[in-house]
């Protein structure tokens, strides 16, 4: 950043609101991938749009890269300060601007909360559907960036699904709208807001997004089924796939998970080695010949419980233990990595047997709670930080459970992104002519390559980082630097 | 074409997979736009994916513009040749490579028909949902061209919600994946099959595409709702959609559609101004449920006749009258211009009442046969090319139903795509900006703008064609070549 530079951003932010101090940065140093921390060199926090605009202009004319960043909560590193480089933080343009209840949509700033939306929308009788676990905290442009998806996610798809139209800022400043305000919009030429949604910050930042809301459900059933072996729990669900059912969530977490869940929320939940969470939804008399389906398959997969939610107080009940089991089995170690993989759902059970076997071979404790109807694996790996070579060995338990996601034909992320965590993982999953499309199609928006410069695309600049060594995959044998 | 191009032509077809005579041209001219029509420098017919591979390679090297041609069935030009450019037609690569009932997937070649990817998942109880009213004809690698829909897309989308997976030959000869062979591998990076689902063939050539098969519904309940008036039809369609039901599809056909499909088709269609087909599906207590409510609300509407179709027969009988229905109305006319125009469905009615005032403006007879359920319009114009001036009526009078559409907050198409038809029409839907940023992601693939050059962007070179004139939105004010 030269002198230039920064004066100019101080004719456009109050002091209050252009960070330089070292005690200011600090909170912008990491996000959820607290292993990872780098210093911006600056943080700026526009209130509207012109600001941003101005910003990225700014930046596109100076060569200085930046990242937009909303609350934090990437877990891939995703919104990691580029070192030297500019962090927009997005939490002051959280405004609603337009709900339209007829046309079933809503028109927000990217810095609304994800779950605004559906509380904006309830008295509607209608909701925003992607749900990630940190919905009440994650923000909407987020969850453009990496397009998130959520325990609900199964039925109706993840952010992709849900954005019709977006007004946003190229990295070179051009402002301009994708899609349209009405879901009739669709079908003409390359579709622009998918190439946008899920690219991780690489094109530019959504200024406003409109998106579609959904009649709330007539009815929930809620299921928790108990297990007394983990690799059953898998193969229910891939017998309830097959069944042809298609349930609004399903969830397993294993014994460890549950017992941290049960300590920190008192979720109620039955002492098992596994537990599977199936929510059903729609129609009553639909839901109920569903139910009927339902019970047969969990009867026949082995389980040797099988509750039912009876009110709406026990199913949020039954919902905030699955959502608060990544902060709860953090209270039962000191450190962990959270990993983010997709399997086949019809290998889920093999998946998990696997991972036993990991977990063994490397002495470490591994708690399993997952979107096991998309086949999204979140192992979250526990260790202490403390012991010379843990972090290590942690690192390298994930990188082998990766590696068996590739094997078994699935992927590296399933909803966390590639961010800095997985971006030298991108070649075991993508051949070099599609990463150089990537590259080719990012070049022609920003030929200065300074949105989120350094994330997603191997070989990048190294930030601060406090992981040191070989990658994970490298040690698990899939990828390799020579 | 040179010689040098030329002769290396030479070295990969035989003289009758290589045709240069105008005689052997003259299939080629136009598709199913036929108003159109321009004169290729040769037409190839490869029978593998080498084939393919060498020749887009060879055409890149002499900087030699192609296009890919299915079967020929776009109605906006999208397959017509480029004047002194190649087309490779390709029909002969015609084979379902795989067909995995368990993982749910077809994996096919670009000139497998689009109907013949449902009738083998047939003995396995599946289908592959998108289904153009051509679907016995056009070719899955049109279809991803121009993200083709069809009567059965409200509920489960167009073809891009249905492929998973493509190998495509970009237009530098680059051979690349996108995707992959498992509805569990998403979410990474930009979406590059959104990117080229729709892209209109400026991107290259799909060469293998990995679709999703669905399970066939359990039962089917088909419906055909009879108006003394058709803008009372059209606001069924709004309050069918606005109750929050979905059915698997929801085509509108007026008395013209319905009297030129009776002819020809003897469909055992009620005598009325306007017909609404609903169609429900999935299992059979959830159809009974939502066909209870389905009548209450075409009750409600004003509807003079309810009929259900009461076999597998009669329910392929309606179809057969719809999905037959343009070909009919051709038999009412010397020819006829379907236009592509898209309305907000809670605007249904107020646009047929605004068509139905142009037909008496222009003196011209429009029959209407659409997908009411995605508010996607298919006015049929009616005209005798053979007087003088007749044509251009015509025209004009589709140009305003386009106007009207946008007016009203729709698009200019819906699934016919852009093609050459509407290249001059782009600016009227899409700002500067986007319509730079597509350039700009076209040049990254294809620095010589090579693939189907001239075609979705305005301002190419006019090819060899039949209309003359102001383009019909000039006329209705909307765009302007000044």
């Amino acid at each position: 950043m030269n002198r230039a530079f920064f004066a100019a951003l101080e004719s456009i932010y109050p002091p209050q609101r252009l960070l330089t101090r070292d005690v200011e940065l600090l909170p912008y140093e990491s996000d959820a991938l607290t292993a990872f921390s780098a210093k911006p060199g600056a943080v700026v926090l526009p209130v509207n749009e012109a600001e941003i605009v101005d910003t990225v202009r700014l930046c596109h004319d100076h060569a200085v890269p930046f990242v937009a960043r909303g609350s934090g909560t990437s877990l891939s590193g995703g919104s990691l300060p580029i070192p030297e480089g500019l962090t927009i933080g997005l939490n002051r343009l959280n405004r609603i601007k337009k709900l339209d209840p007829q046309q079933r949509i809503a028109v927000v700033e990217p810095g609304v909360i994800n779950l605004s939306i559906s509380e904006a929308a309830q008295p509607y009788g209608l909701y925003y559907a992607p749900d990630p676990s940190s919905q009440s905290i994650c923000t909407i442009g987020g969850n453009i960036a990496f397009n998130s998806g959520g325990a609900h996610c199964l039925k109706y798809g993840m952010t992709s699904n849900h954005v019709l139209g977006m007004k946003v800022v190229l990295a070179d400043g051009t402002v301009t709208k994708f899609g349209s305000e009405s879901v009739e919009g669709v079908g003409i030429g390359p579709d622009l807001i998918g190439l946008f949604v899920g690219s991780e910050g690489l094109f530019g930042i959504a200024l406003e997004i409109t998106v579609r809301l959904m009649p709330q459900p007539e009815v929930y059933r809620t299921v928790l089924a108990a297990y007394d072996d983990l690799g059953r729990a898998g193969d229910a669900v891939s017998m309830v796939v097959a069944s042809g059912l298609l349930p609004g969530a399903m969830e397993i977490m294993d014994r460890l998970a549950i017992e941290a869940a049960e300590a920190s929320v008192k979720a109620g939940y039955p002492d098992a080695e596994a537990l599977l969470i199936v929510e059903l939804e729609g129609e009553s008399i639909q839901v109920n010949t569903e139910f009927e389906r339902l019970q047969g398959i969990i009867q026949q997969s082995g389980a040797f419980e099988l509750r039912v939610a009876e009110s709406e107080a026990e199913r949020t009940r039954i919902w905030k233990g699955r959502k608060g089991a990544f902060s709860a089995v953090g209270r039962l170690s000191p450190d962990y990595i959270v990993q983010d993989g997709v399997v086949p759902r019809s290998r889920l059970g093999e998946a998990l047997l696997a991972i036993n076997a990991l977990k063994v071979k490397y002495g470490l404790e591994v708690a399993n709670v997952f979107h096991a109807g998309d086949g999204n694996l979140h192992p979250l790996i526990l260790y202490d930080g403390r012991a010379v070579g843990a972090l290590e060995k942690a690192e390298a338990l994930a990188g082998e459970i990766l590696a068996l996601c590739i094997n078994l034909g699935g992927s590296i992320t399933g909803e966390h992104g590639v961010g800095m965590e997985k971006r030298d993982y991108l070649p075991a999953m993508f051949s070099e002519e599609e990463i150089d499309i990537m590259q080719a199609l990012r070049r022609s928006i920003d030929p200065r390559e300074i949105a989120n410069r350094g994330k997603m695309f191997p070989g990048g600049e190294a930030p601060a980082l406090k992981l040191q060594g070989l990658h994970p995959l490298e040690k698990a044998g899939v990828i390799s630097r020579e």
